[in-house]
This record gives C-alpha cells, sequence and structure tokens, in this order.
C-alpha cells in the first residue's frame, strides 16, 4: 500500500531545511517554508512545507498542528493574487504515489490561475529557469 | 477580477447547511459538513465544508478557523484510507471559476486514488448514483 512507509530523510525538502539543497524562498518562519515549486503549472506556483516533521502526508501530520500549516497557505495564496493579479488559485496536497506525489514530505501547492492560460502538467516540462523564479518569489513576498 | 463578489447565500452548498437540498451526509458537528460529490472523480470523492460562514474561498476564511477545517479533512482522508483501501489521496481546494471553482461556498475535496485508475473529469460526467453514494458514505462514516 503506497501510503504506508517509512519517512526518507533524504527527500529534498528535507535537504532544503536542513540547507543542503537550493530553493527560492519567499518566507520563513519557526513553522513553515514556502518556496518557489521549480516544476510550475503556472506562474507563481509555490510550496508550503512544515518543518520539523517527519510526516510525508496529511494522514501523518499532527492534528494540532494543521491550523499554522494552513494558515501559512492561506497567508501565501492571499500574497499571489496581490502580487501576479491571478484570476484564482489551486490549492492542492497529494497523499502517495498514486494521488501524484513525488517528494514525500508533506507539502501544500498554491497554484494561481488565470483566466485562458491552461495549467502545465504536473511535472512534465522542464525545471523553471532560477531568475524568473527569483523575481516572482520577490514579488509575492512583498505582497505578504 | 473572478476572487472578487460577495456570498451568494442560494449557492447549493447554503441550501444543503440550511437543509433546504438533500446531501448524502458522511459526518457534521457544529462546525464542518462532510458529504459525497455528486460529480465524482473517483469511488468515494467527499467534501467537507465549514458551517456558519460566508467565505467563497480559503482567502476569505476567518484564519482561526482553519484548524477545526482542516482537522475534519485530515479526519475524513483517514476514514476514506481505510474504509477504501486507496492507494493515495488527492486534498484539493478550488478558489475562483478560472481555478475550477463551480460552488461558491468554502470546500475541500478529498479524493481518493487508486493505482491504474484515471481520475475522471471534474463535473464531467453524469451525477452519481445515490444508492452507491449512500453505501460508500455508509462505509467511509464507520471508518472515521
Amino acid at each position: 500500500m503506497s501510503l504506508a512507509g517509512d519517512y526518507d530523510s533524504a527527500n529534498i525538502f528535507a535537504k532544503i531545511l536542513r540547507g543542503e539543497a537550493p530553493c527560492v524562498k519567499i518566507f520563513e518562519d519557526d513553522n513553515v517554508l514556502a518556496f518557489m515549486d521549480i516544476f510550475p503549472q503556472s506562474q507563481g506556483h509555490c510550496l508550503v512545507i512544515p518543518k520539523d516533521t517527519t510526516a510525508r502526508n496529511l494522514m501523518e501530520f499532527p492534528a494540532d498542528r494543521l491550523g499554522v500549516l494552513f494558515a501559512a497557505v492561506q497567508k501565501l495564496s492571499n500574497a499571489v493574487v496581490k502580487a501576479l493579479s491571478c484570476d484564482g488559485v489551486i490549492v492542492t496536497q497529494f497523499n502517495g504515489a498514486p494521488a501524484g506525489q513525488t517528494v514525500f514530505h508533506l507539502h501544500v501547492h498554491v497554484i494561481p490561475r488565470f483566466a485562458n492560460l491552461p495549467l502545465q502538467p504536473h511535472h512534465g516540462g522542464k525545471p523553471a529557469d532560477m531568475a524568473v523564479l527569483r523575481e516572482q518569489a520577490s514579488r509575492i513576498a512583498a505582497a505578504l
């Protein structure tokens, strides 16, 4: 059963949290880190991950920390709307490989939507240009 | 801008909450109602909505109530895994029509995923058979 298993501390988000891998950061506090998805499905696609957890997915995360995590998701959603003037926002979270999960550290996608612009496939393309991501992250951070 | 606007108290989820429209209920407490999606993208596709709110989307919802809402989402996610032996769960939430939102009362989708079974398009098919939904809701409720 693909939802079963142990946390692998070599996953890329764990490495980012330990400073062993880079990310294009938007904001960070004691509880969460928000950064740009390097395989964006749209302009401004970003992620929120909880710190100090070995939860691979939503089901494994302590219920009493959900409010803090989703307050950060809400804050980021408001910021992308303000920064990018998008027409909608998809908030989505995958649990298990058959659901589309590729990194097994709990994470929430915040995906700006623009009228008449299709979403790119999940992990369907090439990594984004880092300079473009840094510019978007800077605008989103300024709108927090 | 499609994210702007006022809450329309004639939306179908508001009618369900007032008892003016039916739903296939899974669970309910003072804060939330969970019920089956009648246009399921997979077996067991269900929804969680907050009560006593005029938030159309995540951005409008009081931050201090997010913990309670997502604790219910987590509880429902655990229950679908237990009840349906699914291989994954997508948790998703649409804000604004360009993001796929069709009912403008904040709601969170809990969509079981089964290996090798494709998702149905969102609102792409006919409404589900109510007897089938009632049977699924009963199994999910028993696993809470």
